[in-house]
């Protein structure tokens, strides 16, 4: 094989940067099982009609066919893709299985999707997503729109990464005052709105105007659209700004009292990293109420790195209707743009805290006797690949990033063990010597704490 | 949608399952991690010269095809197709980063690959392996073949499955000891008596004497390969009835001496689970040194559940050769037949230790503050989802197999936990009040302790 060079759009990590990736994924995932969501794993591939579903043909989809599949052309399976996304295979399999399922059903998933799409800065083809959802069975309490807004905030402010910011809009407050303003079509209007930091105020109000909206209504909606709040601050000054424009409607009261429940949890629970915003319009097309966006505060311009919403019909199955509310967090953009930028790190890349020496090829066995005692109270322990010299066994433990090396006695018992790290030696016992709890495993740091920058160059 | 139905090949499990099938990878992973193997992902896809790089073009390989691909042909990449086992990938992340890697270089790797073969009981289109390998660059000593098999006989003695059986055998014995028999091309050899099962002993004598053997070397082979041994003794036995058909050779000496030093060493470490056998003939043609084999005692119908050996030349990169030894245990092929025969169960399908009731919906502040005081102490809690009568939420956790169900009191610090299975309700404290041990987390159970054998069928 000659040497083989990355495929664009098909991240892959370098040893370090896969302990990281691992220890990010295990933290959301330990986030995600402590409130109750229970793991699933789908297949990769969807039947395309079901990947169409949703008439979402915007999406790249990688269709399947087999190396050798004019051979036996009788054999064709109906055509399948790779899955784009973690939704429509929940969809799908919610509809399979409702009969095994207790609802609501609250399950996460961290898996690859993959999109065909041309490759670019936190743009992937095949890229990792965790995703939790609740799916009710008929109807889904709107308290599960707050919670899920606060589980990924707990599970993304439990990493050692840059703040984030939530930011969250509820499509009720939009649907409700466009049509309180006079303008019906508020499908419409979002998507003229969503167009805003393209084509700017001027450009939002023509295409306003040519949906019959007056001038006033024009201003209206740009100045209702620029509504956002304060991180730290609860919802009262932006309902203040909202009523200030002088809209009533049902609809839009309702939206602003879900908005506000939202915002009003977060604050509570975890003070600072959630604010209301009514600017985001994307999205707010497809989901119903509550809708989420989240950036990393000073990595603004790497996009969403955690986004999802509400869906009252997540799945329909004849007349029994599923709604469902998820987040998803984007893994590979979060990890790329931080490992890339140096913003987070593994402590080490193997998970070995122990480097058992051997004296000589003829004490090996001494070695794995130590070593085996070691793992048997859970600490992860290697025995030297040589019975090279002590100096020779210390670097070797010391480019893997293993902190202590084991220098057995003759009895496997007793032997010494040395922090590689500070030099200090002591004697010690297999059966009952344990590393500092800071060293028994890797463990993600942030930049103040990233011993090893050349590690992530 | 339509009801789906489920994708011949591509087997998904229903919720009880899912957290079976993560408990056995989390069980592989805590094993393979202990000895200090490192976690690796690679990406899904490999180019297709990579994938046919070892001429395996009996593997039915799927190839990807962008849907809208038609359109902007001159985007057309090299061929791309989806990995058919994990050491292909590895065979080409070591090259590709060989500069950042320690050797000799250990790695897991847990990943789902996906095969076009026709489904069959046992054989999967897409199924999940977990795989073990140590990289050296230019040598591999040969104790790393001996690790292999006891971390693989170690992982999977771990978990509550029926008794494995591992089946050793090594690559220098057969070919040492048809060099000595006289018949030196091995190769050919070793692809007669792979046959013996299919076609009996007259038929291989026929193939062997189309090789030029006579009738006695046709007899000594068929006795050669009938030689297994005993699980639980040594290697003895075995040395014994390969000498007593007096061909000697110096690989074949090696070869045993090696095939003894496996079988010695499990004998200590893993007694009774590892047992030498000559009559393994698939492998031995592309393997360079010990041969794994494993299966599950009562249930050798299904195949292998784990195998691997020697590669002496797992990559090359010009002049410099990488040698590798790996075993890969096939997780969706033990997982189906397990949770198939109900032989193995997760003791509920969701991590919830605890549901926190809720009195009214005016309160339900009250037990989000419960379950957040059990989160920070790692009791993985949900709060009811609706204020229904207390009756209908004690059903709702029995439903999901959560054992305990806590009734706020008017203080968020007390209440009182009730353990639904017994009945038993006591006053507790949120922030003290801990379950016991076996209860904090779904674990795996073999057939004598599956509970709801009901969730099984």
């Amino acid at each position: 094989m000659t040497k083989p060079r990355p495929l664009s759009g098909f991240p892959e990590w370098r040893p370090a940067h896969q302990t990281a990736e691992q220890a990010v994924t295990d933290g959301l995932r330990r986030v995600f099982e402590l409130h109750g969501f229970a793991p699933l794993r789908t297949r990769a591939v969807e039947p395309l009609d079901v990947l169409l579903g949703k008439g979402e043909t915007d999406k790249e989809i990688y269709l399947l066919r087999r190396l050798q599949a004019e051979a036996d052309a009788a054999d064709a399976d109906s055509t399948l893709g790779l899955h784009f996304d973690l939704t429509v295979p929940l969809a799908r399999y919610v509809l399979e299985n409702s009969g095994h399922l207790t609802f609501p059903y609250r399950r996460y998933q961290i898996q690859p999707v993959w999109r065909g799409e041309r490759p670019q800065e936190g743009r992937y083809r095949e890229f990792v997503q965790a995703d939790i959802d609740i799916v009710g069975d008929g109807v889904l309490a709107f308290h599960h729109e707050v919670e899920v807004a606060l589980v990924a905030a707990e599970a993304l402010s439990a990493l050692p990464i840059p703040p984030i910011r939530l930011r969250v809009n509820n499509r009720k407050v939009a649907e409700g005052f466009y049509t309180g303003l006079g303008l019906p079509d508020t499908a419409a209007v979002l998507r003229v709105m969503d167009k805003v930091d393209k084509i700017g105020a001027d450009g939002v109000t023509g295409l306003l105007t040519d949906l019959g909206a007056t001038d006033d209504q024009a201003q209206a909606c740009l100045r209702f659209a620029a509504i956002t709040g304060t991180p730290g601050e609860g919802f009262g000054a932006v309902g203040a700004a909202v009523k200030s424009l002088g809209v009533t409607d049902p609809l839009l009261d309702q939206g602003l009292d879900e908005l506000a429940r939202v915002v009003d949890a977060a604050q509570r629970d975890v003070p600072g990293v959630l604010v209301p915003d009514l600017s985001i319009a994307r999205g707010l097309d497809y989901y119903t109420g509550t809708v989420y966006e989240t950036h990393l505060v000073g990595h603004e311009g790497l996009g969403s790195i955690c986004s999802g919403g509400r869906y009252d019909e997540l799945a329909r199955d004849g007349s029994r209707v599923f709604p469902g509310v998820g987040i998803s967090v984007g893994v590979t953009r979060l990890i790329g743009a931080l490992l890339g930028r140096s913003l987070v790190a593994s402590t080490r890349a193997v998970p070995s805290a122990v480097l058992v020496a051997v004296t000589d090829e003829g004490h090996r066995d001494v070695s794995q006797r130590v070593a085996a005692a070691l793992r048997r109270r859970g600490i992860s322990t290697e025995v030297s690949p040589t019975a090279a010299k002590f100096g020779k066994q210390i670097r070797y433990a010391d480019r893997r990033g293993i902190p202590f090396v084991w220098f057995p006695g003759d009895d496997d018992a007793a032997g010494e063990v040395k922090d590689i790290r500070s030099g200090d030696q002591v004697p010690a016992v297999a059966s009952t010597w344990t590393p500092p709890a800071v060293d028994l495993a890797p463990t993600l740091v942030g930049p103040d704490s990233t011993e090893e920058p050349e590690e992530l160059s």
